[in-house]
C-alpha cells in the first residue's frame, strides 16, 4: 500500500460538437402524436415523422440499425422490408421514406402471422392518409410482447393526425414522448454543426436532432432500442447508413441497461436535404462534420438512456485507454458497466474496485496487471506499477459516488487504444419494476 | 388465441446416476478445516484436502479447470504452476497433488507481486507439513479482492491441521463449510457407481463426491467458482481432464447467477485409485461410468449453486430441445437464465413468455418462430405453429411459479440438438446484498 501521489486519470478527450436537450425540429419535417388507448395509462401512443411536402415523391434518404434479436418484431420486419423495396442495393438497410408510424404500449412482437397483418395495414392506412405508397413508409413499436396492436384505433388515429402535422418543436417533444413506456422523461438532443469553405467545398450548415425511448432491454450488440434522428442535412441513404453505423459503435452499442437485447430495437436516421447545397460527398469535410454531429446527438441519447435506466439513479460511464485498440477498450468498458455487481457496488456508494477490476477481466481482453490503473471519480484507487491498491480515502470516494453522474476511469497501458461505456447502477427499484410489469 | 390442446414439453432425459446431498468420503483422501482469522465473521476459512499416505510420493491424478478472467488471482496461477511442473505435458490443466489448501474471507486476487509472494509461502508451509515438494500442492481461494491473505495465521493453521486430518465423512463436509462465502447453506453430492464386467473388462464400483461454493460472480464461459470433486476410481490424469471438461460444458458453464465471472472459479478432480483395478482406459465403459458420475454430481453441485444464488427464491432450471446443435441448444438455455428479465418476472411470479422468447432470440442462435414453443412449468404457453401465443390460466401460471423449483423449456424445432442450463431469480435481496459487501 502507497499513500496517493499520482494524478487521476483525466477524462477522455473526445472531439464532439455541443448538444442542447432541446427538441428543435429541423427543416423539412413534420410531426404529430396522440393517444388512441394502446396504454393501458391512456398516455400518448401514437406518433408520426414524415418528410414534409417538399420532399421529393420518393419521400428523403434514410439510415437504419435494427435489433440482432433472432426473433424481431413485426414492425422491425416490415421497414426492413420497405427499405429493400424502395433501394434493393440497401439491402434494407437504407433507403428513401415519405415517414415513420410510431405505437408504444404493444410491442408488436411474437405475435405470428396475425402481427405482420396487423403492421401491414397500418402501413397501409398511414400511406393512404399521406399520399404515399405503403413500401415509402417505416413503422416503431415498443411495448409488451406477444400482444396484438388495435389496428382500428391506430388507423383512426393515423387519419386524425395527418391532416395536424407540424413543423413545430412542440411537435417533435410530442413524438419523443409518445414513444416512452417506462422512461421517466422524454430523451430529446440537438448539435447545430457550420462548416466552413475549404477547397473546392462550400460552406454549409445544418442541424441534427434526435430522440429516442430506453430504458429496459438495453444492451449492446444489438442496434440499439428506438430512436430517430433527423438532418436537414443533403446526403444520399448509403452515406446515412456509414454515419449511423460507425456512430452506433461508440453510443448505442456501448449501452448497457439490464443485459437483454430487445426484439424491437430501431434506430432510423433521415436527412431532409432542407439545408440545401449539394449532396455530401464521402469523406468530404461536410460528411465528417455530420458524422461527428449524428455522434454527438447518439451518445448524447444514449447517456439520457443509461440515466434513465429502470430503478437506476446514477448514470456510470466507464472510459478505458490505454488499450492495443479501440475495439478491446470498447470492450473492457462494456465488461465493466454491464457487470451487476459493479453496478450495485455504485449504487451502494462502495468504492469497490476489485470488483471493477473483475469485470474487466472478463471482457476478453489481455490486461496486464502491472500495468493498470484505475480511478473511481477523481480518485486513482489502484495502480499495476506502483504494486496494485493504492492507499485512499474512503469516505471522500464515497461521497464522490454519491452523484446524478460516476466516472470510471481505466488505463490499460498498453497501446493507443481508448473508448467509452454507458450504463447504470442496479437498484431494488429495478427488481422492483420488472417484478410486477405486465400481468 | 387458440385454447390449450397440444401436451405441455416433457423434461429432457438424462442419463445420469442419482445423486445424493451427503458429505461422503471417498477412500484414498483426508480432510480438515478451522478458523485462523481470515473472516471477520470467524467463522471456518481454513480447509485442507490431501491424498492418504497410501498414495505414491507423487500424491494423485488430478484435473483443473481455471477461471477465463483475464486477471487471475495468485492462488489460480499458483495452481497452474504447479500442475505444469508435475506434469508438463498437461499444460497446466492436469498433473498429480498430495494436496489442496482452501482459504475463504480474502481472494488474494489484484493484489499485485505480494499476492503471489503470500500463496508460495502458504504453499511451503502446506509442502512441509505434508512432507511434500510445494509443486505437489494446489490452492483455492475466495472472497473481497484487493486484501492479503494473512501468512502467519494460516501457517499456524496449516500446521495445527495436518495431524488432524480424517478420512470421516464429517471431515469433508467441513471443508464444503469452511470454502463457503456468502452460501446459506453447504453444496455436497455423492454418487456410487458399480460398473459389471464386459467383453475384456473387470467389474469395478467407485464413489464420485462433489462439493463447492456459489454463490455470486457466477457466470458462463469461465470455469467457474470453486468446486473440489474426489474419486476413488484410478484414472490418469490426461483422462481425468477430459472427463472434467466435458462434464463442465453441461453443468458449471451453463450456470448463471449474476453475468460476472470471477478472478478465482477453480474446479478440481482428484482420483485416488483407492476402488482397486486397472487404471481406466479412454473410451471404456469404466470411464464412461466415471464421466457420468462426474457430470451427475457437477450438475447436482450447479443447480445447488444456482438455487443458493444471491438473493435468489427460485431455481430457474431452462432445457432446449430441438436445436440443430447440442452447442446451439446450450447457448438459448444459458440466454433465457440470464436474462434479468426472466429473473425478474420469475421472481414476480410472473408467467411473462415475451421476456423467454426475446431472451432466446439473444442467444445468436437463428429461431424459426413458427416451429418455437415455450412451457413454463407444466403450461404450454406458445406454440409457433399454432399462431403463437396460447390462451392459459394465468392463475393456475403463476401458482405453478411460486415453487422453490422452476422449469422454463423451450422446443426450436429444428433439430436434435439439447441442453439446460440453471440459474435463479433476481431479487431485491440481490440487489442489497451486494450494495452492502465490503467497505
Amino acid at each position: 500500500m502507497t499513500a496517493v501521489l499520482e494524478p487521476t486519470l483525466a477524462p477522455l478527450p473526445l472531439a464532439l460538437p455541443a448538444v442542447e436537450r432541446r427538441a428543435v425540429m429541423p427543416s423539412g419535417f413534420t410531426a404529430a402524436a396522440t393517444a388512441v388507448g394502446i396504454k393501458a395509462s391512456r398516455g400518448p401512443d401514437l406518433a408520426i415523422v414524415a418528410a414534409d411536402g417538399s420532399a421529393s415523391r420518393a419521400g428523403v434518404p434514410v439510415a437504419a440499425i435494427f435489433t440482432m434479436n433472432a426473433l424481431p418484431a413485426a414492425p422491425v420486419r416490415l421497414s426492413r422490408q420497405h427499405l429493400a423495396a424502395t433501394l434493393p442495393s440497401g439491402g434494407g438497410g437504407y433507403g428513401w421514406t415519405r415517414g415513420i408510424v410510431a405505437t408504444s404500449g404493444s410491442a408488436n412482437a411474437a405475435t405470428g402471422d396475425s402481427g405482420d397483418v396487423d403492421q401491414a395495414q397500418i402501413a397501409s392506412l398511414f400511406a393512404e392518409a399521406l399520399g404515399a405508397k405503403p413500401e415509402e413508409t417505416l413503422a416503431l413499436s415498443t411495448g409488451v410482447i406477444g400482444t396484438r396492436l388495435p389496428v382500428r384505433a391506430v388507423g383512426d388515429g393515423i387519419a386524425d393526425l395527418v391532416p395536424r402535422l407540424s413543423a413545430s418543436d412542440e411537435a417533435l417533444a410530442a413524438v419523443a414522448e409518445a414513444i416512452c413506456t417506462t422512461d421517466s422523461r422524454i430523451k430529446v438532443a440537438t448539435v447545430s454543426v457550420a462548416v466552413e469553405s475549404s477547397g473546392d467545398e462550400a460552406a454549409t450548415s445544418f442541424r441534427v436532432s434526435g430522440l429516442a425511448k430506453g430504458v429496459g432491454m438495453i444492451h449492446p450488440h444489438m442496434a440499439t432500442m428506438l430512436s430517430v434522428v433527423l438532418t436537414d442535412a443533403r446526403a444520399e441513404p448509403a452515406l446515412l447508413h456509414d454515419i449511423l453505423r460507425s456512430s452506433a459503435t461508440r453510443t448505442w452499442n456501448q449501452l448497457s441497461v439490464d443485459g437483454d437485447s430487445s426484439t424491437n430495437d430501431t434506430v432510423f436516421l433521415l436527412a431532409s436535404g432542407a439545408a440545401g447545397g449539394q449532396s455530401m460527398q464521402q469523406g468530404s469535410q461536410a460528411a465528417r462534420a455530420l458524422a461527428a454531429g449524428v455522434e454527438a446527438v447518439a451518445r448524447d441519447l444514449a447517456r439520457q438512456q443509461a440515466a434513465d435506466g429502470e430503478g437506476a439513479t446514477t448514470l456510470i460511464t466507464c472510459q478505458v485507454s490505454g488499450a492495443r485498440t479501440d475495439i478491446a477498450a470498447r470492450a473492457v468498458a462494456r465488461a465493466v458497466v454491464s457487470s451487476s455487481l459493479v453496478k450495485t457496488a455504485v449504487h451502494g456508494r462502495d468504492p469497490n474496485w476489485g470488483r471493477i477490476a473483475a469485470a474487466a477481466g472478463n471482457a476478453g481482453v489481455e490486461i496486464d496487471p502491472n500495468r493498470l490503473r484505475i480511478a473511481i471519480a477523481a480518485t486513482l484507487v489502484f495502480d499495476g506499477s506502483a504494486g496494485g491498491p493504492l492507499a485512499f480515502d474512503r469516505d471522500a470516494a464515497r461521497a464522490a459516488m454519491d452523484a446524478p453522474e460516476l466516472l470510471v476511469r481505466l488505463d490499460l497501458g498498453s497501446g493507443a487504444g481508448m473508448g467509452e461505456a454507458f450504463g447504470c447502477d442496479l437498484t431494488e427499484a429495478y427488481v422492483v419494476e420488472n417484478s410486477e410489469y405486465t400481468t
